[in-house]
């Protein structure tokens, strides 16, 4: 038997629903593959600020630290959006990417051919389209410094963020890139704005050096501004895209529209030890919170992506994967996802069919 | 009869030939219109390196600033890719910008009912698309300071850029853009990060503040990655868009390639007096330079978007747009929008064409 802490952070919104749904996906797959979860919930965002008056309690950081993989749902919600930024929900996010030096954040936009007429290009453009966005987590105009909102001379404010990465941020970043294109088709797309940042140039020149330990991956760089417009063109040019904290996050969101359902997409964010974070691409949609209407399938995703990174089983991670396609060809559908045809089912009878399919 | 003295900066690649086109059809309109041009040429980009040493002579930008409006096409090429980056041909436009104090970067996507189909997103969803994206020019992480490539104490180099805005820059771009939107339907939307950048922060509640001199205008913001995402998920949302330089430059080509047909928009630059840039949003594309294959149709309607803002010539402008319009209408096509049962021009035929239809 293997032994796991999972550290469960529900978030706000329709984050609760959905956790449970993968939490009993997991303990379905668990007992068929001999594995034994041990689960410990924690707060963390909007739930973490109503009960502690902080969005990341250290209570929350000890947990996830002596965890061996952290399961997140959402976090956020109008509720909050009012605070002072750094009191927000975000706040918690980015304090546990840096609290746990998250700084591969790995996020793949995969055509899910049943749902391709759901995407808003079309299907010629985006069949097959597999992309797997490497974005650096915990560096960037993230977490560069000086930064703030400043006095100037004439009385005027000013805000300042600074855009930095050290030759060392770079590097590990782009290994986890090199090694996750080898698994994948071989084909690495960096991207910076090296025609105009001095940080970019660094970026490119120190992807190139490293490009020579991996004879094997076919290196290309291209321009931010080009790659938004490329996804959007051409998207099957892309097999792995390596880039920054702030191009990764505009990228990666790109990316997973194009596949025309981001109610579908699991995430992970990985440090160089310790635990990973494994969570949905979408967000907290406090909208349809606490009404059955969410779509669990990207957190239960998530959990098989966490099965495979980071708790090394990849074969409970596969029948997760398969059970979901099963119920897809099946036609279950939640609202999100749903199409003439299709049986509509609600957060928890998806999670039924799930465990049925199992 | 008004007379202007327009500054051509053919620049790089295609550049020679679709400016010539753009001048055969301004000459044509300043007949029938009753306006004198005067141009005069100057290098910019790859073509100034070569001549010069540098991509922007300081003789180009006197040149400039003693006209009334600036025609440009493009710059750029692989020739030049090689050289240190502040010494390419990027830093032309990047000092044309900053010399003219070029603040106001407008782009329009707008879908050309006869191209639609070239759009790589569904029929439906980019139907009767028509977007304006202002975007700052002449500050943020283009131009702040510290920039650079240090050492840092471990002996590692470390890449850094500035993003900043002050609250004046921010508000004469927000004036910009909440007089733009005014003048088409009145809604505005404000892009930022304000979730994790302080320069965000400071932006939206300028922006905010603004708004109240504006009632009738409706003002909403989003963060920068919702927005791209939102634009592939349905563009039909957005009328204005105001944002920063660098989320401008990604978000601009990304509504852009929502058309299908980047090879037909132009883009304005504009400063608080002195004489604005009119260009065509796409490169220089060397592929294909001297071959005659170049659409110069969103050479053109720059020189359109010229008269329109710059010379205060709206009747001229409309003229030029409706003879755009109809030899579309007429099947012209040059190879980029080339599509089956029309007729395929180049870059010169696709002039006189157009020259016909005047
Ligand atoms: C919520 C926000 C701080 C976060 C980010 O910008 O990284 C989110 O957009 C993401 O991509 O995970
Ligand atoms: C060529 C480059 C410096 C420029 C920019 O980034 O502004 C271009 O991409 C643009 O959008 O005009």
């Amino acid at each position: 038997t293997s032994q796991f802490r999972i550290t469960l952070l529900p978030g706000d919104g329709i984050g609760p629903e959905i956790i449970n749904v993968a939490v009993d996906v997991l303990k379905v797959v668990g007992k068929k593959f001999d594995i034994e979860f041990g689960f410990q919930e924690a707060l963390i965002g909007g739930a973490a600020i109503d009960a502690t008056g902080e969005p990341l309690p250290t209570a929350t950081l000890d947990i996830c630290r002596n965890s061996d993989a952290i399961l997140l749902a959402a976090i956020g919600g109008y509720k909050w959006d009012s605070l002072p930024p750094n009191q927000r929900p975000e706040g918690g996010l980015l304090g546990l990417r840096a609290g746990l030096e998250l700084f591969a954040n790995l996020r793949p936009a995969k055509i899910i051919p049943e749902l391709i007429d759901a995407s808003t290009l079309k299907k010629e453009v985006i069949e097959g389209v597999d992309i797997m966005v490497v974005r650096e987590l915990t560096g960037g105009i993230y977490f560069g410094k000086p930064r703030g909102i400043f006095a100037t001379e004439t009385g005027e404010k000013r805000g300042v963020n600074t855009m930095a990465y050290n030759e060392s941020e770079i590097e590990r970043i782009g290994r986890v890139a090199f090694e996750t294109a080898k698994k994948r088709t071989g084909k690495l797309c960096s991207v910076d704005k090296a025609n105009v940042l001095d940080v970019s140039q660094l970026w490119r020149s120190r992807i190139t050096e490293l490009g020579k330990e991996y004879p094997d991956v076919e290196l290309s760089h291209m321009y931010v501004d080009n790659a938004a417009m490329q996804l959007v063109r051409s998207p099957k040019q892309f097999d792995t895209i390596v880039t920054g904290n702030l191009f990764g996050d505009i990228l990666s969101d790109v990316a997973a529209m194009l596949t025309g359902s981001i109610g579908m997409l699991p995430s992970a964010s990985l440090g160089a030890s310790g635990p990973g974070v494994y969570e949905p691409v979408h967000g907290s949609a406090p909208d349809i919170a606490g009404l059955d209407k969410a779509n669990p399938l990207a957190q239960v995703l998530s959990a098989a992506m966490m099965l495979r990174y980071g708790l090394n089983q990849a074969t409970a991670a596969d029948h997760i994967e398969q059970a979901v396609s099963l119920i897809l060809q099946r036609g279950f559908r939640t609202g999100d996802i749903m199409s003439p045809g299709m049986t509509l089912l609600g957060c928890r009878t998806m999670g039924d069919a799930l465990i049925q399919a199992l």
